[in-house]
């Protein structure tokens, strides 16, 4: 029988979002399962399973039909199939290695390809999205954290260990920098995730006395969608928390150009729509940071995957590698 | 006949190394050509070609005995085979694009390969040297400037326009930073190349009174050769400029490692010959700033390409890439 289908599994701190999708991209049937509630790895698996063997069924296929999985997984490795250190993750935890792809192939009879969930979004958007056609470009996923793959020559770089790709983590203050969960100082996840966003309002309504809408919000709660609600409606702080950010951001990205001379950055993830709050500033100080041969050259262009299918298709789409 | 020989040619500002190597990397002859005695690019294709006959001719071969040739040189581009705008090459200069690899071609009746000089280090050193059968790696060359040479999954990393691999040009220094070559301000090759080294010697002179083997050189004309004699000496304040320039490139290391997750990264050039002057605090200031993940994990070698050869086998490295 062909196998003309995969199943993506986007696993993240919450829940695992899971869909069967078509060689076009078509999300056929999808569900939710939630993955926060038990420690237990073989009741996490086998919950999950289940649900795969139900979509499977609510598309009207069967199991011989289905190529693969692909999984797209906080501090997953590519090579090992392992989610490995994932302290988001309350079946894995900060000291277990877990050879998942390999548990799930043998509980539900499938092939498994795994990998972090940004190579997976990588991944999606070369098959489904802004880069179809293209061997070079890096996505930038801005979200609560900020990730990144990068794809070269066509392929998907994991690096000597498979951990390649962690350009959140470089460092972009390198004196007095902020304190970053991978406990560095400085990296570029500190200032432009969500949550580096939400860390620069604070600071900024802290150290000086501008007015701003944000001052009706409590400090503590003050989140990067209010930011850019403010900014939208003309607020001179939350337009300069978002020009701080996108010239950081920009600055990252003229050194990453530096690195791989990608014809396109893609960004992704959910401080993307904010639009041209974010990447006005981020053009133009990219533009201002790279090196002359690379001026105005690359493209910046935010994810095209529908977003509330983005994150199974960039890990279904890891699954078509199995017909190789 | 069976083609088991190779040219390697390495263009320099001031002259062109080049011999004809075996498969094993050895160097059966050699000879130099003048670079820097003619504007006119026919003048110094027909020099250049003329002494590559004579090697063949020296290595008791003939032409329909060589696989083809490889060319290192600046500013070089593997996709279309030009030298661009390489100011530093008087047959150049900064508007010309030459089709160099073809020129070659048309006058020798070989086939060539043209990559930037430090690429062809890197296939030199995966083919004869410190990375052989490895296939995640780095070389960066400290020399006039800073190189690089990304090698991910056993393939150099080119990039969407040939360019990709320009380290030597990620920003440091954000505020204040020393002017560069390029155009930019702060990059990592205004401190960490032999000429950076200098620059950091005359700033310390200058701004501090300490004592110093170094003042006894006119400012203008202290090397970077004479900082490493200095510290081999003792002196302090020339052991200071090291870890000074140390820690810069092993804080630019572990961004580096962020992108790629490399095995080994090889240092090359003129700088290496000061030792563990330079690569400990390298070794130091890399793991400090690396993320977790990798701390003491990513090794730092010297090139293991005897020095006298290294120019012309990393060139010829890459014609191995015609047997393809």
């Amino acid at each position: 029988m062909e196998k003309s289908y995969v199943v993506g599994i986007d696993i993240g701190g919450q829940s695992a979002k899971l869909g069967v999708v078509d060689a076009r991209g078509n999300v056929l049937s999808q569900t939710v399962v939630k993955s926060n509630d038990t420690t237990d790895i073989n009741v996490f698996i086998e919950h999950l399973c289940t649900a795969v063997e139900q979509i499977i069924k609510d598309a009207k296929l069967t199991k011989d039909q289905i190529l693969g999985i692909g999984v797209g997984a906080p501090n997953a490795n590519y090579y090992k199939g392992t989610i490995e250190h994932a302290v988001n993750l309350t079946f894995c935890g900060k000291d277990l290695v877990l050879p998942f792809a390999d548990m799930v192939t043998k509980r539900i009879g499938l092939p498994v390809r795994l990998t972090n969930d940004v190579n997976a979004a990588a991944i999606g958007e070369m098959t489904y999205g802004a880069t179809r056609g293209m061997k070079d470009f890096i996505v930038i996923a801005l979200g609560t954290g900020v990730g990144s793959g990068i794809v070269v020559g066509g392929q998907l770089l994991y690096g000597h260990d498979g951990f390649a790709g962690e350009l959140g983590h470089v460092t972009m203050v390198r004196e007095n920098g902020r304190q970053c969960g991978c406990g560095k100082k400085g990296c570029l996840e500190t200032y432009t995730s969500a949550t580096g966003v939400a860390r620069t309002a604070r600071e900024m309504l802290e150290k000086t006395n501008k007015p701003s809408l944000l001052r009706n919000i409590p400090a503590a709660s003050i989140s990067s969608k209010d930011v850019a609600e403010a900014a939208q409606k003309g607020d001179a702080l939350a337009k300069e928390i978002f020009e701080f950010t996108g010239n950081m951001l920009g600055a990252a990205l003229a050194d990453f150009i530096a690195f791989s001379a990608p014809e396109v950055i893609v960004l992704f993830g959910g401080l993307t729509k904010s639009g041209n709050l974010i990447l006005d500033p981020v053009l133009k100080s990219m533009n201002e940071n790279v090196m002359p041969i690379w001026k105005n050259k690359v493209k910046v262009v935010f994810s095209q995957l529908k977003e509330s299918d983005a994150a199974i298709l960039g890990a279904s789409a890891l699954a078509w590698e199995l017909r190789d």
